[in-house]
């Protein structure tokens, strides 16, 4: 890697962490205006703010600010939609964990919400999670047809036509063996429909976004988030445990479909490659300055954690 | 009961029934929209209907739909905004007959949907209708400003601010011993407010609709909802088990905190005629023919199951 690489991949992640700052000054915001009324202070309102405030890398809040920025919106708007669609993704983690799932106990280095909190308390956080997600969106002090067109969108995205679609998929596929088309929708329902989200939404803080902004927005993320699937699936192949933060192997070991085990790895790296060539092509859609959607692209498809 | 009196509530109960079909008729429609998508036909897809599709009495569509006629609302409006609650308020059962929860194996005479369908597939169907719900009024052909009013108040609602914040003191109040107030807040914030979004998004449907309207609605549904509770108390003290339909006394086994443990069963009764009254009352508010609405609020204090 060159000097001026290493460079533009520290800038990177400086704006990252940035955007994460701001979300999370936001996120806590919002979260804490449950604070005069009883239940505010509620076991199930630390176990929301427990949940969400974990130091995430808020990827999809990252995305919505981007595209906000990159096709002329409102960044007051964008940080509220963004902080929404976190929301959803928190809430898809807190069930997604739960004994009746993935029973998994830790959660980035912490014990999970049903582990620190009990189970009943985690079913309701995450419930509460997705009601205030559409609470947050109606409540911003905008155009309302912003805000439909944004809870129209997040709301199909994140059911069963999208995210809880490819739970769906995701569950029967423990009992069945997938086709790799089978297992290629699933990533686009369960990783890539919430990333479409994240994007749409902040092109949609514009009030006058076009369609055509629209469509490379979501064209963008849907690649996107099949590349980080079959990276998923690769690290999970050649990476070492410290570098992970978690067992590899464990795909093999659970006999999992993934595009690795259909095509071996050199194809895997190709496809990942392809898919963020995609993702990158479709930023010409939009007019404004796109370099660092660009950059994160790359900076994700050669990620090795 | 003089013979006036029967024929009213025949005539009330055919208009219950009525409103039911076409909820059921619609919410077919709208949960059928999956259809042509893989997940449509999935194990989930058929929980939702399952659970939904469940030959229930339909109390808040019906509600929202009288508030919707009494205001002078548009009736398909206010038919998508009664199938958005009733889809809110069955994803709120489903997750509440989970093991974690009240561990509930029957629900209206049939398995309850984790009994029937398992525990993931009940999570996620209460998640997609959960989901579903702010969808549905996202859908809606009519001013933004509508869906966004009608889906602020039904988010506020519905969450740790409303409904869920009452299933949050229920957890509590089994490790404490709730003062009489608490019990009366919990049954406001667990049954009072999804009423009270029943009530509120019927009078929206009228886009014209007043802050006086909208306040009457409230207080309407608010006093039926405490009245609701409370005769709930009552009936399982003094109903016998075949009316009822469930184990009668199970309250006082369980060593619950109900009205009637601290006030006796004369004083809770006067307690269901003053709310109903209270109810009645704020239907003064209402500019148009509040006789059906007057007529459910005298006949659900009157219920004996």
């Amino acid at each position: 890697m060159t000097d001026i690489e290493m460079m533009r991949i520290a800038q990177l992640k400086h704006t990252i962490n940035l955007q994460a700052d701001k979300v999370d000054a936001r996120l806590n915001e919002l979260l804490s205006r449950h604070g005069p009324f009883g239940v505010g202070n509620s076991v199930v309102a630390d176990a929301m703010r427990y949940s969400i405030l974990n130091g995430g890398k808020r990827i999809r809040p990252f995305l919505c600010l981007e595209f906000a920025k990159a096709c002329g919106g409102n960044e007051d708007i964008a940080l509220d939609f963004a902080c929404a669609v976190e929301m959803i993704h928190t809430y898809s983690l807190i069930h997604d964990d739960l004994p009746c799932m993935d029973n998994d106990d830790m959660r980035r280095g912490k014990p999970s919400c049903h582990k620190a909190f009990g189970e009943a308390n985690a079913l309701l956080a995450g419930d509460s999670l997705l009601t205030k997600a559409f609470n947050v969106i109606s409540s911003i002090d905008c155009s309302s047809n912003i805000q439909v067109s944004a809870i129209n969108c997040l709301s199909e995205l994140s059911g069963i036509k999208g995210m809880i679609g490819g739970q769906v998929f995701d569950l029967q596929f423990e009992n069945s063996n997938p086709t790799v088309n089978e297992v290629l929708s699933m990533y686009k329902l369960k990783t890539g429909c919430l990333l479409v989200a994240s994007c749409v939404l902040g092109s949609l803080s514009y009030e006058n976004c076009s369609s055509k902004s629209r469509q490379s927005a979501s064209d963008y993320a849907m690649n996107l988030g099949l590349a980080f699937q079959i990276q998923d699936d690769i690290l999970d192949i050649i990476s070492d445990e410290i570098t992970l933060g978690k067992p590899v192997g464990s795909d093999e070991k659970n006999d999992k479909s993934t595009i690795v085990k259909f095509y071996g790895l050199e194809k895997a790296k190709e496809m990942v490659n392809e898919y963020t060539q995609k993702a990158i092509d479709a930023l010409d859609g939009i007019d404004g300055d796109t370099t660092t959607l660009k950059e994160f692209a790359l900076y994700m498809a050669n990620r090795t954690y």
